[in-house]
């Protein structure tokens, strides 16, 4: 199986890259959700092509339709699909790559996989593209959150070298857990966003990439929800979060930090705030023992520079077994990390709003 | 749900840290797999407390007894069932525990989690001591993939700010990966090995702890394992690999390391040794698009430092709801990161054994 | 969640009777399967309403349009999804119920299952055009396993008390198999099946309806698919037949006759035909302990009868809690069980394809 | 995959007939659940063998033994294990069946599935003694359904051609569901039981077997509960319930009757009582669109007559695929389908239970 993720809510993402359409069927939402379309289409426009001269400047359409589990604007219970339309493809661009695996891509694994079947045009299943209809799930998932005062927030924490400050890990505000996504760059200093940017520009002249990583919280969740060992929420993220493209790595709270310290560093105190049981300080990131603490839930995802450059580039043909040199053709992001951001709080929301629905440890009002 | 594991091949773990037993239960294992228990045992024994005056002098049988699943030494095919008895078991030393909240565990969480009623006592089925029918059900693993030419190993990389080196990431020989588990501190160089030790006795002086890392490898592997999106190796092993206790960060290939390379820098060319397609680098860390590329298979796991330590530590009850200050008793490990490598691997090779038993993207040969 | 049925390969159908389009996305297919469209839609033809007399007049297209996981017409092995747009729905002739119950429909369950929020037009996600998904993954599953040698056929094995003569239960060939599914009126007997369309005609005539019974069978399985208990091909068949509207009982061999039987008569004698091992008589339809026998697969399913019929009925308005008589109009199917033989095959053959692609217990030569 | 069943709640059976032990590990039950250790037993001794002269006098102890998930005598939420360990086996008397397939066990099949390595003593995995922990774990979900006013019964409903009455449909009172369950003989009419022991004991003298059917109600069931298509009540249950051996069929409500009349005889009409809507007849058996109406949920099943007579059978030894007369020595049950009745109960306790858990379609109040 690839691309069904859940058993609560159940998430079933389609489409290839240049096929007819992409798209995703939700089971198990809850019925009676309003639908705030304005809102999603605000959300899914944050992870489009196009939208600046930092990314790549493909144009399309991305308008997600909704084919099922919506009737007068609320969720009915049953599933919710919605495809989008592919439109913007020039095959050509990319017939000649068949063959040639691009390095850091998924053609030579994909076609090993799939036995010389997969569709190959623009990656196929393996596009970036199939993030669209995680971001409009996640979209939902997130208004659903929102409604009962969960809210998820994600930001650029670095590019190359170049760091964004991080979330107040204890006294996480939900303006500055939204306010990146408010920006046209996704980060908390704008100081920092600037030196992004030049570092991405950079990269651009210099014909090559660069990856990054994410930040993401979320704030409002109880105290109580996952569970130990494999239904841990640091489980249910990493499983979701794996399947964006380009992720190589999750951490939580402090996650490969943290393993340097001491315990009495790392140790975070107990103590009671206003009555309510909180920490003092939060490098546990919101989970113990794979339960939310009631902290806000933090995490950061390492993203690989993007796979496709201009300069050029050794590598094989896997159909003829020959050495090849190649030099991808067409214009390509430089980082896609910014546009990743959206991504990860979607798959976030997803997760968490699973973790919810799960009928015995979860807390979720109707 | 909590604790069972797995679609393909189900890994369901049971008990709690000072109730009577604890144990596992694997169905859809191959039926006809040679039981090596001398092997299994050996392979235990690396996790076994008390082994050395590194970790905790608690004594235990940690004997697993096979209840059913195997027959005239071979696996059966259907349900193999295993328990461990809990026999040296201090009550009393954990009482007064109940309702304090020790600073970096799951008693608070799990208290909400649970409404109470879950087994406080020696931290209940939160304990590490869990991880013994994980590594019992690794064992076997292990053993069905020796046999297909298949290797697991890991290593401590890092204890606190001690390093040890990495793996080789293109010419892993399967000495160099098995060599770690042979020695009683499990690391490449012995000298860092020695490092780490002075380290960790140390945090023991201080009645202190340190966390660290574990790099695992796994060779062998063809290309063509794992799924696009959400069933790829990533998603499988973390899902997983969080199921062990104080597993804070996960991370394949060059992992967050990565996030600060140009892509000229981080992707792997792709070239022909011996007429196979192979990667010159080897920084994808063998999976590309989800699925194995053939090369070394390697990733890092961090560990927090060990919660309990026996310095003065401010908390809450959480029953009174009123702050305490809490010394904890009794002698803990101030580093389990030694202990956690074959855990590691054991969940490793469970994730690499149901990617094989996979149907269609598998190659498990029978 | 609802609609979402398999682990290996999975199924998961979407959309409501009068929403914008209703689908399926296939996940866990094998990849490089030729698609024969031409006889995917004929074998979709088989269920359409209003291809004769005796069906509904309502008049649609039904055609499927795939929207990934096809390249150069074979699968991908990444997810096949197909949708069929709705266009003849005429929601003004339903909307006045929407809060009075047809009896034996699901409007007032569903009224409580989605706390009001499902769309009722047309029985919304209940209503049994959800089964043309059904079909059309079905037809490909049929594909797929015909390749291999395996085939799969039902016919109309009764009408209210008319009956059609059985399946051969041993010797039963492809011809048979295959030959109702190759008549308007899918029957063995030609005049049963004249019979049985009198019967319906009377009903209509009556202002009534009729239920029957469907009998399948599936021929060239190998012995050995399956497994004990809860995987075995009773579980896995029923837990998709019962998903077919209508559906009220399924039985596998003699069934619920077989209870009446004692062992001497009910066993099937093992004998040797070819040096092949075989049963002499096949009481068991073929299943085993849970696993396949190599005798012909037979089951029965029986489908209570159409619930919509013309005649006044007396009813709840489900929302203002008064009685009310209700008189359906339009007009409706008074028998839908010779359109639900191809729905019923559709179901057998992705249980069979699911069981099969299973890694351990399958036999699927790719 | 054999013996692990649920989602939501999941299920692990474990063992061999004539192995160390069997047993099951529950995942996913609701914390802080008292256990009435006595009613257990009591309900586990209704399935023993060798309680009365009309069963098996095998002797055992079938004392459960729980490992796992209970403390201080209520669930703690995490995983719930126990075993029974084996004594009573007598392993030569199977010895010489080990390749001679017994006419309508899963001996042949057994072998073929899993190439020759299964436990062939006693059945191994397949043997009806697997229903224990299934039962044990039913009995634990019948205690907390009734804490929830949700009471569970069953009774023999016919042996060979001799039926019980059916329980009232509509009508039905707790005392009338659970007072087979008290009985030494489970049904509703002793005068219908003296028949049928009399049929069995004829069976016996015969060295013949019999089959028949079970009869199961669930009252006090809110409506609102299970989901269309596959998330269905009755795919859950018959998922769970074709897991219990020799069970050939399942019906619900009229089921196979109900195929043979008309919609204006089957419809059950909709009424008022006190306010609350119901039915006015239950030929429905409690289930609308796959989701309980509030109507008392009624189902048969099917059981197959017990495979293992005296009389001298034909076959073939599947090792030297030669033909073989056989006659089966020991004593053996000559009906278990009164045994069954609870084994039938604990399964439909065990799918209502886990329905409820589901978080969205559920009603499990805590």
């Amino acid at each position: 199986m690839s691309s069904t993720w859940g058993d609560t809510l159940k998430l079933s993402i389609f489409g290839e890259s240049h096929g007819p359409a992409i798209g995703v069927v939700l089971d198990g939402l809850p019925a009676g959700e309003e639908i705030d379309m304005e809102q999603v289409l605000r959300f899914m426009d944050r992870r489009r092509p196009g939208k600046d001269p930092f990314s790549t400047p493909r144009k399309e359409s991305d308008l997600p339709r909704v084919l099922s589990g919506v009737y007068q604007n609320r969720t009915t219970g049953t599933p919710l699909a919605a495809m989008i339309q592919n439109s913007d493809t020039h095959s050509g661009d990319y017939s000649e790559l068949a063959s040639v695996a691009r390095p850091s891509h998924g053609d030579f694994t994909g076609f090993i996989r799939y036995h010389g079947f997969n569709d190959p045009r623009g990656g196929g299943h393996f596009s970036g593209r199939l993030t669209a209809p995680l971001v409009f799930a996640g979209a939902l998932a997130i208004q659903m959150l929102e409604r009962r005062g969960i809210y998820t927030g994600a930001h650029l924490a670095s590019v190359a070298e170049v760091a964004d400050r991080r979330f107040s890990p204890v006294s996480l505000s939900k303006e500055e857990l939204l306010s990146p996504g408010q920006k046209a760059f996704p980060v908390l200093e704008d100081k920092a966003g600037e030196e992004m940017r030049e570092r991405i520009e950079t990269a651009r002249m210099d014909r090559d990439s660069v990856g990054g990583t994410v930040e993401c919280g979320v704030i409002g969740l109880p105290a109580g929800v996952g569970s130990p060992m494999f239904g841990g929420v640091e489980n249910v993220l990493s499983s979701i979060l794996f399947g964006i493209p380009a992720v190589k790595g999750v951490e939580f709270g402090l996650g490969f930090e943290g393993s340097r310290l001491t315990g009495s560093q790392y140790n975070d105190s107990f103590c009671l705030k206003n009555g309510e049981i909180c920490t003092a300080t939060n490098h546990h990131g919101g989970i113990l023992g794979g339960i939310t603490s009631g902290m806000p839930l933090l995490f950061s995802v390492a993203f690989k520079p993007t796979p496709s450059i201009s300069q050029p580039q050794q590598t094989v043909d896997f159909i003829s077994r020959t050495p090849k040199e190649l030099v991808i053709k067409g214009r390509h992001d430089p980082c896609v990390v910014p546009r990743a951001v959206p991504c990860v709080e979607a798959a976030a929301a997803l997760g968490v709003l699973s973790l919810l629905l799960d009928g015995v440890g979860g807390g979720f009002d109707r």
